[in-house]
């Protein structure tokens, strides 16, 4: 099955300041070989679903082995069976209304 | 790894009524054996990272089955690694600070 | 407008325990007279779309006047026009499918 | 109070194409005058917070009005208040982790 998700991981306890655990889970992404595109609230990821989760349960592992005790993150995750779409054309139909 | 997670699987394309593809979900979680205690706006879910994330997966896998052409779900995932914390302890944990 | 929203307020900056600032949040929720219900990961809250919405912003201001020098929050917002619907009435046409 | 958010318009019951009703929220955002950018899973929206959360709700407004029946809706809030930080800083602070 192929997923669209949005991923935001929010680790707590280590301070204010978090890019570095961001910028960890990029190099996981980068790892896995998955087509990714950070933006200002989280990264967008496409992928097949086991692909996928796996990468961002090795976020996980890897944000809590950098030190962080705590970690909370939000994901949204987009299937379809009508048609395949990738995360362009997703951006591509909105603009395509745009006229 | 132990997770809580809270889920909430829309379904789009099928009308304005999602409520038995929700139902079709807790059939998922109570067959998976995963504690979960559904409210209003999705369910919380405990349990072993693996364990929970398969249940999601087959959770798409059967909303598809229905009929549903598309599906966006939003998922929170907490892990720690400090101490165990189930469902129910940070519900205490809030009431707690009630006083 | 009415709205039913599902509401998670995470401070960052703060260590890792987090409740004595949902704790705070709850007791915006009840000084406006919003109907709402904790559970393990969120806050349903019930009412018109700028009650709600103030309650909000009023829990951000107060975590942040407790000393969290960041926050980032998680919201789900429900509005429909077809038919009115409470947090309750959610929960009672899943479970009514559940039989 | 300075706000960084993501917004997810999920329009339902009005069929499994849903990019019209995004592309007018785009709209709206245009005409609040706020600084947003569109990715492939929601919307990163940058502002004081009043404005933004009016814009949020004029979407809901307009995709109602538009015909959608029932919308469900993912919002991420960011706030902080030991420093100024904009959408681009936030992304160039993940690029800077990465060398």
């Amino acid at each position: 099955m192929k997923v669209i998700i949005d991923l935001c991981v929010v680790p707590m306890g280590v301070g204010v300041s978090v890019s570095q655990y961001v910028a960890e889970c990029q190099k996981v992404l980068q790892e896995a070989g998955l087509k990714h595109q950070l933006h200002a609230y989280g990264t967008n990821i496409e992928g097949d679903w086991d692909d996928v989760f796996a990468a961002v349960k090795e976020c996980h592992t890897r944000v809590h082995a950098m030190g962080a005790p705590r970690i909370t993150t939000s994901i949204k995750v987009g299937t379809r069976t009508d048609r395949d779409q990738s995360m362009q054309d997703k951006i591509d139909s909105v603009k395509g209304n745009d006229a």
